[in-house]
């Protein structure tokens, strides 16, 4: 399938000691299927400056859109914007509307604090969505969000529509039988349908495997024709 | 922290399309840290063999530890198995043992689907706990899981001792103030204990934020005077 392809940068300790599990992977790649847009990596890493560097270095000019999440904050961990100016060479500069805003907003008093904060990638876009707390900064093709989640679906909400791409078309086969039972009629069609995505999910309830088949494409004729043939190889019409 | 660390490979592209909610990632990492262990890298892949193999050569030689979920079943997207020997550079040797538990558990048929999942990488070590549907796959150190939830947790607690190392001591402090409010005493008492992990995670309920902080380390009494200096430099103590 030939569609924009992105990746998810999750940054924050407290995911990889499970203190606090993730609910953004599970949000944004939803919300970004459903526009069209494929992610292809998610990479967890912790609030070290060297590791988010390696890792936006690993997926920023392979992906069309890159999603950070987490280490947006005032404390020593937060180094999320430092890390993303560094993996994408641009120095940090001092934004005055940020500082201006930092003060109405939170009134941090003036001090080394504050002017952390307030220093950006140079070239970044800042976006004021309407209701936003805080704006949107856009490095590049590198989106930063906080960690919070009800935090990132708000902020994703907003600028969404950027990334609407053609429909992907899925479908989805249901079917009382195990997967080794249809491994040979499903790997048939795989083989005949190289532009058609198709997924086998194997579920166990009480004892019991049944499986489930997905099948993706760009082209809604495709995917039609391969299921068509997959349920007629698997004696289902 | 000077403790064992492990990498995370999580395989399948349901999860990349928002399909399917990743459950294994909150649950390996919350297992390991009770162990002493640390994650310190997460990778989603697609069912793509070289975006596995990519992966797998990414973390390997950095981590004590590697852990794989999905890819492990019978049909065309499971190549999970292949890209461990390619990405170790094991070459796929015939396992017999395999092949007669095929037959016997599943009633698979003599044929290439059966010889294809016989085949495992050159020294992998086969362990089967009581109780469990398949052997656990392990070669070098990676770990190979499937992806289904269940069977994660039956086959990880079935060797989690194995990977059982000093204790990591955690305290955690809630404070009803924002993180701006609280982040000059918390970066001081982050620069006099280098052996101590802080956190810091903001919350937000009905527009008020709130913050709780995370301390961790190997050394308790470390751990202990790190939350004292901190509370003390809060006004709590």
């Amino acid at each position: 399938m030939n569609v924009p392809r992105a990746a998810l940068v999750i940054i924050g300790q407290e995911l990889l000691s499970g203190k606090v599990k993730d609910e953004n992977v599970g949000y944004l790649t939803e919300q970004l299927w459903a526009l069209g847009v494929e992610v292809k990596r998610v990479l967890f890493v912790p609030d070290d400056s060297q590791d988010i560097v390696e890792a936006l270095r690993w997926v920023v000019d392979r992906h069309d859109y890159v999603f950070t999440t987490g280490g947006m904050g005032p404390t020593h961990d937060d180094v999320t914007v430092a890390a993303v100016s560094e993996a994408l060479g641009r120095p940090m500069v001092h934004s005055p509307s940020l500082e201006s805003l930092l003060e109405r907003l939170y009134g941090v008093p003036a001090g080394p604090e504050r002017t952390r904060l307030c220093h950006i990638p140079e070239g970044a876009e800042l976006v004021y969505p309407e209701d936003a707390r805080f704006p949107q900064l856009i490095v590049g093709n590198v989106f930063l969000f906080p960690g919070v989640p009800s935090i990132v679906r708000k902020k994703f909400s907003a600028i969404a529509e950027r990334f609407r791409a053609e429909p992907i078309y899925s479908e989805r086969l249901d079917l009382d039988r195990s997967e080794m039972e249809i491994v040979m009629p499903l790997n048939a069609v795989v083989e005949s349908f190289a532009d058609v995505r198709f997924g086998s999910y194997p579920q166990y309830s009480e004892g019991k495997e049944t499986v489930y088949l997905t099948l993706d494409g760009t082209q809604q004729e495709r995917v039609q024709d391969a299921l068509k043939l997959l349920k007629k190889l698997l004696g289902l019409a």
